[in-house]
């Protein structure tokens, strides 16, 4: 038997509460998702005027990131044309992400879950996942 | 030019608020999504223990709703083998949802989006939709 | 509550008649698609002889560029290897389209709906989709 | 954060040792697949001469018992016609299984994944999953 750890749903509050501060400074509308260990949606939320598609590629990005145990962005970089891990995107019914925007949560070493948002450009999607890991590492 | 109403994020999580103080009333872990006009995700929680199924299957729920404007209760009652609606399920990707807990969100006979909620049995789910409804009509 | 504005069945002929005349014009039989907001199909017509794959790749164009608020020419340069947004074209169950000839309708910087064109090559396509959506906004 | 109790690798083989047993005294070629909690494959076996569509749906039905803590014999019985989960087989991409034959696995009151068995009739791949179960429940 393996016992393993998994964000919760106050962890997940943490995280889409300061993603959310971060998108509302940089002045655009996203949507934040986080999941637990297998890709599966603990919490989400859509700041008003958000775009649709980014409702399905917040989700996308942080079961890509919870399930592969890698970044979005890290992926990106390693499915460039030539490598041989290129067109790795269809799989899980294309759901399996490439877009900046999806990064995994580590507690010891150990992948508890993942946060995905979408709704900027790639590089400010990162910026606010980034941000809800932090303010969530940083807690008391 | 149509002109239509929208749920927003306010009040999408008055929503989850209420049919989360219902289910823990009820002692059963559930996933409540709220959608937009359109079947989008808005804001979606799970219940710390809630399975994870019902990730998927709030979701759906609400989207069907969502979509065909009648509650996930009112197709299953009209898809009955022998009746023209029966099989419609497979419409939509499989997303169309014929089990009871989705239920279309309604404001001066305007359809303005739905809540889907999964997790305990379907009239538990339909009892956790209709108090997240009942609650943000009820708001000031 | 949000307050949307959305395409008409009006506004979808209105683009729809002059997609059409520029099609015909270039001497190319092709589809065009209109959807509202949210990637929804307000109205549709094929020009006799158009190939079957253009009845999908009309209405995909037109989701895409509905629900990203972008052109699918647009989505095509941003796509590119060496971007992070590259490989986002699985999304949507493979609809997301990278294919030039989806374009979104803006009023007054809120987007309303898109026009999708699929027949010609991708120029062709965008030509006509312009022109759809000149011809509706000069309307008196 | 939560902790959650997982099978392994050893559990599984256990599992699929006892089903494969039983499958060899019913004379039936059968395939056993074990899923974790979340419905991700553990290990799968397919005794020699097993038709093809078993690799497929004894998974599916490992998946379904996992992600939903109840057997696909439970399912058949409450999706019958009338009753509000009718339908239901329609949801996940249609690897939602009603067939009989997967079983979850429980420690504890905790579900700790799943075991699933096709190939015979569907009391017979109860036979072989609950074979299965009982051997790995009485490991010292």
């Amino acid at each position: 038997m393996l016992t393993i750890k998994r964000l919760d749903l106050d962890d997940a509050r943490v995280m889409i509460k300061a993603a959310t501060e971060k998108a509302n400074a940089l002045g655009v509308a996203m949507c934040i998702a986080v999941v637990d260990d297998s890709g599966f949606l603990i919490a989400f939320e859509r700041i008003n005027g958000c775009k649709a598609l980014s409702t399905h590629l917040a989700q996308d990005k942080a079961f890509t990131a919870a399930i592969s145990r890698k970044s979005t962005e890290a992926h990106n970089a390693a499915c460039q044309p030539g490598n041989l891990a290129n067109g790795m995107n269809t799989a899980m019914g294309g759901r399996f992400s490439l877009v900046g925007g999806g990064v995994p949560v580590v507690v010891d070493g150990e992948f508890v879950g993942a946060i995905g948002v979408s709704g900027g450009k790639p590089e400010e999607d990162i910026q606010c996942a980034d941000a809800g890991i932090a303010a969530w590492e940083a807690r008391s």
